[in-house]
């Protein structure tokens, strides 16, 4: 297995090393034949879906999961439109960061270039396999697909269309592979092929990332965790409050940047806790609090720091009532996972403060927590939302996936 | 060991959080604090640095690596100037990278602020210390200083210095500590510090790096083997091919920017190996070349595969015919470090398929490799060269120790 994941890493570097000198518009081409050949090849994609969706219901995988890997004509509709969309978006290759002439007449300028080969791996949902070769195409990046082996046959799919496409536009197919998903060493030989892949992505719960951390020695960007708070302030307006709350946990639970912790100032505790624990629990959301929650409601689980800690992806949120804001931060600093913190609040004190003391991706002030996403944030395009600091924190779009070299021109310069 | 180290991390991590907030005019102060208590904190410096010279004598430590610990008074003040040096840099934090407003009146920016807490792993030199610690402190980041063993009494007089220097301004002392070197497992317990330490920077040889970049959990910036190439193209001025090859050579040795490899076109391989043959044998080089090299010489010892995967660092270079520029950026991709890399020649198509082709932190043109420098390019301070693509590529000054965070503020806005 290694040698066959290094032997595709080794075709990626040199697809990549042609792709790096291609034009926007010639990449720009290969995604929209990738689009149309992806509506095509449609009947396709469903049929290999159909095999994948009744093994995992042959293996007894719950609804959910089953539903998030099942695809109809809507869907493949809609993986084509995201390729068009980022064939419409500026090819990031190129552009010049900084430059300047030197004292001694050198000619400095940093320059977006490639990042080479990229490793995706990551779970369930197929969509994340036209995203992510789209995005990395575009980005002047080969990319090594390793999705799980329950859509195995969908991503094969899909794969092998893209494929036919890219080289239909007389680009390499290599640009875009796939890594065997039966067998979870080729994810290990994926994240150590070190001088091979230039950099890895692992998208998904919590135990791959960490599993993809811990063991890769390519470089990586972590993503998506999310602990996301949301704070109350003292002089929040409460029916704002309310609104952004309900909106942050409820909206949509499974994804990352849902609200997972309240926590709420003394000061307006007496008459929103009452408020919001009523609204949620309407909401059909379990409350985890502390002993001021519990004193509203009978229905309310006291909380543990496990529960402070949890990323629920559920209708159960924890909470909390602070003595300050700045309790709040350090409550956040504690817990949190770096990706969004909000706070409602009316007071510009209370929002610089909160801003400056958290320590995360992004920072919501009046907002709902998910807000934190590439398209909202007029990014055109995700590949994940990173919760590391390195590199790239918070959303990630075409930018992200580039690096930059220093090219310096002189007439001879010697030191 | 472990806990030591974690609770180093700790104390870090709160110190951190007061330094996000403190003003450029007090981390100037404290910096220049620190240079004025390290000039007037020398006899105790040279005291320990001569304890450190004499255990590393006693231990049979040749002389190259005890010139390179030995410290006088001359060294200890320019390190005091490089932190004054760094006191007038531009403040990093709170710079905005990008903002707009969004079509739903969301005001979105982007902005630059501390990593929290760094780790520094590196070898050899003192000035790593005081340079390390005013970087980090500047761009308001923590560090954890873990030099070598063979300097620990030198770096712990000039950590204390710095440290109650920091004090004596009023911000924490725990914003520089020095972690202990005396166990090898103190570098491993930094380096998977996860969650507590935000960054970790190697600086050594290319042991050292390889055994952080694969033990580490923290996210790590690679830094420094340069296997660096100067190509002599069909098209060059030989008179400054010349030049360049002595000066990317023979200039330091030593040092991660010299030229290891010389590729010389075959177009001028007739007049052009000859004489730089004897040029570089003049100035004491050996080199290890081809057939068409060791033909011209009977001194010029046969190049393996070795020879030209290898960072000498020594006055050695391995040397190659190559029948057109392509099979030079070939050669390159496959056995540079992707530091930097020189082409010489005046064609401007050349230049643009050289810059374009190899992959590699800087491309020189018409210009000796010795310029891939913090300082030589304008950037004020440097606290290493990095070699990977992640994060920052090529010199890092404080603009690379810091990260980003959105700050996003609405109006009650949901989703």
């Amino acid at each position: 297995m290694k040698d066959q994941v290094h032997a595709a890493a080794r075709r990626a570097r040199i697809a990549a090393a042609t792709l790096a000198l291609t034009t926007r518009a010639d990449k720009d081409a290969a995604l929209h034949a990738m689009a149309d050949a992806l509506v095509a090849g449609t009947p396709a994609i469903l049929e290999a879906n159909a095999v994948d969706v009744e093994t995992a219901r042959s293996a007894g995988t719950g609804e959910n999961v089953i539903d998030r890997l099942r695809l109809d004509a809507d869907r493949v509709g809609a993986f084509a439109q995201g390729l068009r969309d980022i064939a419409g978006l500026p090819d990031p290759v190129g552009e010049v960061v900084r430059g300047s002439t030197l004292p001694n007449g050198l000619r400095m300028q940093q320059i977006r270039v490639p990042m080479g080969v990229i490793g995706m791996i990551y779970e369930g949902r197929p969509n994340v396999t036209a995203d992510a070769a789209a995005i990395c195409l575009k980005a002047g990046s080969a990319v090594l697909l390793r999705g799980s082996s329950s859509a195995a046959r969908s991503n094969a799919a899909i794969i092998d269309i893209m494929r036919d496409a890219v080289a239909g536009t007389g680009l390499p197919a290599d640009v875009i592979q796939q890594i065997p998903a039966d067998d979870r060493s080729s994810a290990t030989h994926l994240m150590q092929a070190r001088g091979l892949v230039d950099l890895v992505i692992p998208r998904g719960g919590a135990g791959l990332i960490r599993a993809v951390v811990e063991e890769s020695t390519v470089p990586v960007i972590e993503t998506g965790v999310g602990n996301c708070h949301v704070y109350v302030d003292a002089d929040a307006d409460l029916d704002m409050a309310l609104d952004i709350v309900l909106n942050a946990k409820t909206h949509r639970t499974s994804v990352c940047n849902a609200a997972e912790s309240l926590l709420v100032h003394q000061a307006v505790a007496d008459s929103f806790v009452p408020r919001v624990v009523e609204a949620l629990q309407g909401a059909g959301v379990t409350v985890h609090g502390d002993a001021a929650f519990c004193g509203v409601d009978a229905d309310v689980v006291p909380a543990t720091d496990d529960d402070y800690a949890a990323e629920y992806l559920s209708l159960d949120i924890s909470a909390r009532v602070v003595e300050s804001i700045d309790e709040a931060i350090a409550h956040i600093r504690r817990f949190s996972s770096g990706h969004t913190e909000a706070i409602v609040t009316s007071s510009l004190a209370a929002s610089t403060r909160f801003t400056s003391g958290v320590d995360s991706a992004a920072v919501m002030v009046n907002a709902s927590t998910r807000f934190t996403d590439g398209g909202e944030l007029g990014f055109g395009a995700e590949i994940g939302i990173s919760t590391q600091k390195l590199h790239a924190r918070g959303p990630m779009g075409l930018t992200e996936m580039t690096t930059t070299t220093y090219v310096v021109t002189g007439d001879g310069h010697i030191r």
